[in-house]
């Protein structure tokens, strides 16, 4: 299980009238890192829905933001399972500034669920089991 | 085919860093107008697509953005239909500012599709395009 | 410190592919409801920026997802105020379903800190701190 | 003045319950590519307001949608300027699939004017503008 890295770089999108990045766009960020951390161990979230009836939705997330982000800064997300069961995953994901080790702007931890297409809990397939726990 | 006019509190999540509402999200104000004005005959899209196996998609749209909204502006979506056909519509939509009367902030010409569950184009169902043509 | 109820509609921006309400828009609505319960009590956020020097950051947020919402359902943002600072407030917001009593879709507690217009700590100006302890 | 092209990953956050894109975020795409091709000839959108006061407004847009996009498709904007006035330009964008040649989904035609920090009307900036027209 190691780390993940992500880099983000910020739009207009993603900012508000404060100057900054609006708080729920951080997020996102963290769900596209997820994302792209499963995307290196060979899964798509579309094929995981269509062949193996496997989705994942989140069901809790905790976030402390520290220092506010601002347009045309390169961002990284760093991802960390830290416990996998057989029905959800924990995560802790940081944003740093610059590099994977420069400022750090915001930290979450996250809970998802595995679910099927109708959103029913279920196990998480083994082959996909497997690849994350290496 | 009346007019519609539909209320748009501007929230934090609307603007940017340009200290008014991104552009982007015009767009949406226009679609809950336009989604409000069939709920106003009778019609919800979540409905439509279950009992009807029927959905919209934009097929093309035409935006002029004359003056920018901001932070806790009360903005008034006027909607028009100007041209209904058997499996389209044409729109046009207004944004106004304080009232459905006040200046204009921003003008959109929207078409849009019907399609069915697998977004192939399909005919209006009957039910809806008496009700509009009303 | 009354609760304060807002309704929500849900439309197509709110949702994604999994056929519910994406996770982050849940806090767009959080913070929808807490800028509202501000202008219940006279206040709204731009003119405390341009009149005050005074904003708020969201410096902490802990979500649990216990239900999904879906398209075209009406919500209802209950929002209590649990600790009012110095430079700082915390609440609790529960989101239900059909009525402000119906089922429990999601539930935060979220943490916001006064700033001025740089960003720098501040109190939270008195005039405002004794309508909201009212 | 050479084509720009931009890849974009498809996140749950772009996709809505129809199973596609949200035809609003497309636009989002546009613009990171508008701000990508500036910052690859080496200007920042952050850096021009503040040390040129000079800024970017959408001031048209039209888009027509010919196919949706799906969750995770990886998408190429390809950004060309058709026109520079003084205080205006003109792109055309096009989002294709899998490559920069790949099946056409989205078309865009966007005209950006130029304003000051106060968004007053300005002229482009000369080194801004030799740049552009390369």
């Amino acid at each position: 299980m190691q780390k993940h890295i992500l880099p983000i770089r910020i739009y207009y999108e993603d900012t508000d009238v404060g100057g900054t990045v609006y708080h729920a766009n951080y997020l996102k960020f963290f769900e596209r890192a997820r994302t792209e951390s499963l995307r290196t161990l060979g899964f798509e979230l579309g094929e995981l829905l269509k062949n193996e009836d496997t989705g994942f939705v989140v069901s809790s997330i905790e976030v402390d933001f520290l220092q506010a982000a601002e347009l045309d800064q390169l961002l990284y997300v760093v991802t960390e399972i830290i416990e996998v069961r057989h029905a959800s995953i924990r995560y802790t994901q940081c944003l740093h500034r610059d590099t994977a080790e420069g400022t750090l702007l915001c930290r979450a931890k996250v809970r998802i669920a595995c679910v099927d297409g109708q959103k029913r809990p279920r196990r998480i397939p083994k082959l996909l089991l497997v690849e994350i726990k290496k």
